[in-house]
């Protein structure tokens, strides 16, 4: 996961804000409005909706024209709190609880701002909704907003936990020719081609100088795209070497917190070559996870294999274990089922 | 220009290969062909051409799908020279001379390869044609392939010079609702207002502590689009900064030979900022600069203003000593005229 690795215990989400409040109902991600604020039209009572960590107010520039960062209110003076700063969680001796990235969604009910709140069709079974609301839907947007692949491209991802899956399966939507999955884990290979990769390579025996090298020639001369789904510098460096002279695009999903810099020369982007990150893959939340959403129930996106594992919210510890320990995707936690 | 300053000089181009002679007709960087060699048929004697360096073959991978970095023959491996290695050219001592990036305009005949030229119509004046073969097309069609701009973007440019002010035509023809010109050279502010820059920032007396502040001020939180057109790190960092977050795209179209690498921490990137190079703006030459040539006849794309200074031949170091001085953008050099 990109952002926080708990998230992949269900595709985690969230903590923020005020105006809507809504009663959980029966998988973390996903949860019926129990009630709304005075101001709320966009949704009522009883609406199934994802909680989402990219803001998406709908209104300000940034969310009618380009980009996904919505800038009505800029995430990072609010701390993940709701929007007047106050917390909507006291802990068992009655203080403040901070909110965690304004949707809070380990907990029977949460106060979430109705612009962290998609709206989605009931016909979607909760458990693969979901999904929709971080992991799956980066992986996947990032190859049809971010990336924008073409059919007949070549892919190489660096990572193959639920994102580096994400972008194989979005990949595979988009026509990609060769899907090229690169993890030290073996046992994701398998799992892996479920999910279109089409080729393996595993770093630690590839034979090679580097991955970069091995991904040159399997693409004679560069991948078209190569993601990076860890959060490792190094990398992206890789990654970078591995993309095409001329037109290889590197996508970053992943990030190091406390990695160093990645520096490149001009030179080598001179000639065509790009980078690009993107949170959520690019996509506008409220918009697009929709359109997702209609694409699973039309059986062109499968969303089936991301779940290998689900527990009681009692058992929530051992959603975190199976996921530190490289053992699951995501792992579905269910509340009073 | 971003690969090298004298081209400034004409559009200059190239020094490159057999297969096809071309008789110099009037302005250097335009040329009617004298006669092809035998497997030759995408052009004939009398056809109007106009010699690229970008060589476009048409055939390998990279020209029929992606980018525009043929890989037929990679060019490194050329030296500029001729496919066979061996020049066209003698000095007065009968002694080979190296070609100049595959075509050598500065010549009365010279030798180019096919995958060099691209066949104009006849209808665009020679000495607007010629624009078309290196700098005008590169700003321009970095706006249209490499960043696509869209309508209502916001756009910086770091440096007025032909390259820059091609990119503010682009921009303009795209519908970009803020073009911000960046120059030291207060000279080229009123220049640049005549191809579309709505806005100007002098570096040295902006009263901020940076440029991209200013940036970012002036399009309440980052241009959509920054281009540098100089060939300076430090510059490619500062139109980084001064990009949009979370959608900002920087392209880089100068290159800074011995400079210092580019050093971005991948969090810099995460929330959706792109950087990207784009030689020759990105475009494939046979495919894309007849269309722009098309755009010059309807007046669509507007080429005269380019056009400062007029020499003929025997004064070619006086276009060289303009460029130097800043004074000119394009220098037409004729031969018999």
């Amino acid at each position: 996961m990109h952002f926080f690795p708990i998230s992949g215990t269900c595709c985690l989400p969230l903590a923020y804000l005020l105006d809507c409040e809504i009663e959980f109902s029966c998988a973390l991600g996903h949860r019926t409005v129990e009630s709304v604020g005075e101001n709320v039209v966009e949704v009522k009572a009883g609406d199934l909706v994802v909680p989402v960590v990219q803001r998406n107010c709908g209104e300000c520039r940034d969310c009618k024209f380009k980009g996904n960062a919505c800038t009505k209110f800029p995430a990072a003076s609010l701390n993940a709190m709701p929007r007047d700063g106050s917390s909507r969680f006291l802990d068992k001796d009655g203080q403040p609880l901070h909110h965690f990235l304004f949707a809070s969604s380990f907990a029977e009910y949460t106060v979430v701002d109705v612009t962290h709140l998609v709206k989605i069709s009931p016909e979607v079974p909760v458990d693969k909704a979901c999904l929709l609301s971080c992991g799956v839907t980066t992986g996947v947007g990032a190859t049809m907003k971010a990336a924008q692949i073409e059919e007949g491209s070549t892919v190489a991802i660096f990572g193959l936990g639920t994102v580096g899956l994400a972008v194989a399966e979005g990949a595979r939507i988009r026509g990609a020719s060769k899907i090229i999955g690169i993890d030290k884990n073996l046992e994701k290979f398998e799992i892996a081609k479920k999910f279109g990769v089409t080729d393996f390579v595993n770093p630690t025996s590839c034979g090679k100088d580097s991955v970069s090298q091995v991904i040159r020639e399997m693409t004679d001369g560069g991948a078209d795209y190569c993601f990076e789904c860890v959060g490792s510098t190094s990398l992206i460096r890789e990654a970078f070497d591995g993309s095409r002279q001329g037109c290889g695009k590197t996508v970053i999903l992943g990030a190091d917190l406390h990695g160093s810099p990645l520096s490149i020369h001009p030179l080598e982007i001179l000639a065509g070559k790009s980078i690009m990150g993107a949170t959520l893959g690019g996509i506008k939340p409220k918009q697009d996870i929709p359109h997702l959403a209609q694409k699973y129930l039309k059986k062109e996106l499968r969303l089936d294999g991301f779940i290998t594992h689900e527990v009681s919210f009692e058992e929530i510890n051992k959603a975190f274990d199976l996921l530190l320990q490289g053992k699951s995707l995501r792992c579905i936690i269910w509340m009073n089922r």
